[in-house]
């Protein structure tokens, strides 16, 4: 017998019909002699529906309030599972983030997991129910109703099967795994049997939407078996694993496009140790995560710097680099929204060499411009046009695949 | 500086522009020099659809789902409200049943309060704030949701009230007061200004659905000074009070006609005592709340026993009937939905005689069946069917204040 947790999106729970098929999946897991602690999101477009509501309420609302709004949705949707379960004769109960204590920090809208009390979730198991909790949302230390960002629901479910030491954690989507593109965007795309924590870390930060990123992060530090797999169509799904066999068979693996974000410019700034670290700190306390970043020093002596931060988080960040442009007496601050971050992402570029040559070449050929460059050992990204990036995809994926 | 709680109903909160208007006047009394305390339902609608969600979901659904799915109407509400407080520049908080504990008994849909933590909702009023409450929803010993039935908001409001020692408790709603009958069916139905507890527990129970009747019993008990006033008209209401000058003038204060219960009928059960006691006991451990009874003896010394309950509890009831009449040998057991309560309300019945006589003689002259009679020191309620009771109660309204 083993403990599964498996989690289920919002397209999966879409409406009644979408509810009960998912009651029957997750029955016929706990009739194949398993214990199940299922995760839910919020029927898909009622998190929408509901940021709308509280916009037009308050066009700048309190994020705490925004919370205690919208982690409505998840609570529905565990509600509603459970009595589709109950409907086919199988034993449920459901439990929001309060009821089972699942802590966070205060970060409202954008909270960290800190930890889950199991006692509940155990006590329900041991009497033979499915476990049904509600995802994307926390609680913390005061009492206060949190969530996790978009895509948050993923992390509750590892985060889950974390705590618990469940066997496997199952993601179910709307599609069938992780692939080498975005099926959407690229035709020939490959699904993939198996990937790396770091490479699926890697496609999610840049713009793979089968993950959240977090998600990936809790699978790595707690070594939990992680599975993509679809709802809709019985097959395998990937595999996020340690590591595989003839990993680097594959130079690379999956290349992403990421198109919700701003690039941010500062300029004229006196080139002395610590001016970055000063701006990063800034916006770390105002909780903006930032994703690339570039620093430049120009002939005058004087640098700039280029990064970019979520376009939701923009308003933060013009708060805070007003601030900064103050203090350092920088020439100006500028914001580009219409970029795109396109990523080559793959454990096979530690062993082999030119896949950067390569990657620029391709841009090169096309003549798309390069705004900004960052890589790791295992991706490249690059900055370009918005209205290039489902080209590039299409290109890079040609030139690594086809 | 007083400390007043507030409750607005699903209408005053149905939309975005209806939340703002409570915005403003909650916004109002505070700085009147108030400390206010806000209950709020869920909007409009809100509630039916979920249920309705839920009944598509399974027929049958579980009570514990069901109050965990229902639950968040008001937490919509409470976040939106706080929103809108904000948006007009005051500060405020929002609050669901687990987060200041509003405890109750497990009696899914229908439980009952038994104590409120009001730490939290002090120390926020210390703090300037706001404090919005979500109505209608508490939690058990275990950490379960439940709800208090239809009208719930106007009982958590009421407890609030007497667990903060509030000066006053204010019900808007969308009328603007206790009237002598229901305006929409007597057109020249009268506002009163003040009505007794006693009177308004009698027609809250019997059908007049300004105020939840359990709402009126925690005011009673606690001494909670209680308004019904209109969330759209600027009037003082209507106050519900202890006694007034000149009580007795008028005879009855309001006539009211239920129309949502079933009569049941059992016949041909022995005569001897200890029968209804064993019925109603069975009855009280499923939670089903009996209205109306009356018992009588046939001249085979067999009785039968007549009651009405809620049609949303005729299920259960005929649960414990099948059993009942097995146990009794009784003959048969009926029910029947066709019927309707009118009920003359009263606490001047109490110094004048012959106020029956003159309930009746309306029935006699307009050709009405009456099917079961029942009464209290300040209350007489008939039976009649459906399609007479209003025409039952304009012609009573005649009879007494026209």
């Amino acid at each position: 017998m083993a403990l599964i947790v498996q989690k289920f999106g919002g397209t999966s729970v879409g409406d009644v019909e979408r509810i009960k098929n998912v009651a029957k999946k997750v029955i016929a897991t706990k009739k194949a002699g398993n214990d199940v602690v299922v995760v839910v999101s919020a029927m898909s477009g009622t998190t929408d529906y509901l940021i709308n509501l509280g916009k037009q309420t308050n066009p700048n609302p309190s994020k705490r309030e925004m919370d205690m709004l919208v982690s409505t949705g998840e609570q529905v949707t565990i509600a509603l599972l459970s009595m589709a379960i109950h409907y086919f004769g199988e034993d449920a109960i459901s439990y929001n983030a309060l009821q089972i204590g699942i802590k966070t920090t205060s970060d409202y809208t954008k909270a960290k997991i800190l930890g889950i009390n199991t006692e509940k979730i155990f006590e329900s198991l041991k009497q033979g129910k499915i476990v049904v909790v509600a995802g994307f949302q926390g609680v913390d230390e005061e009492g206060n109703i949190t969530t996790f960002g978009r895509g948050g629901s993923d992390t509750t479910a590892v985060a889950l099967a974390a705590a618990l030491k469940a066997d496997r954690c199952d993601i179910y989507t709307d599609v069938d795994g992780v692939y080498t593109a975005a099926p959407r965007i690229v035709k020939n795309a490959k699904k993939l049997d198996y990937i790396t924590h770091d490479e699926m870390l890697e496609l999610a930060s840049m713009g793979a939407k089968v993950l959240h990123d977090r998600s990936v992060i809790f699978a790595m530090k707690y070594n939990v078996p992680l599975r993509v797999v679809s709802t809709f169509v019985e097959n395998e799904g990937t595999l996020i694993v340690k590591e595989y066999n003839n990993m680097e068979d594959l130079v690379i693996t999956g290349i992403s496009k990421k198109a919700d974000e701003t690039r941010v410019n500062i300029a004229g700034i006196p080139d002395r140790p610590g001016i970055a670290s000063m701006i990063f700190k800034k916006l770390a306390e105002k909780n903006v995560n930032v994703n690339m970043i570039v620093q430049s020093v120009g002939k005058d002596s004087k640098s700039q710097i280029s990064f970019t931060v979520l376009n939701t988080d923009v308003d933060d960040t013009k708060r805070v680099m007003e601030e900064v442009q103050k203090e350092l007496g920088a020439d100006n601050v500028s914001y580009d929204q219409d970029i795109a971050i396109v990523s080559v992402v793959g454990i096979g570029m530690k062993a082999h060499s030119g896949v950067a040559a390569k990657v620029f070449e391709v841009f090169a050929e096309n003549n798309i411009n390069i705004e900004m460059i960052s890589t790791s050992e295992i991706k490249i990204s690059v900055v370009i046009k918005k209205d290039k990036a489902d080209d590039a995809v299409r290109l890079l994926h040609q030139k690594f695949f086809e």
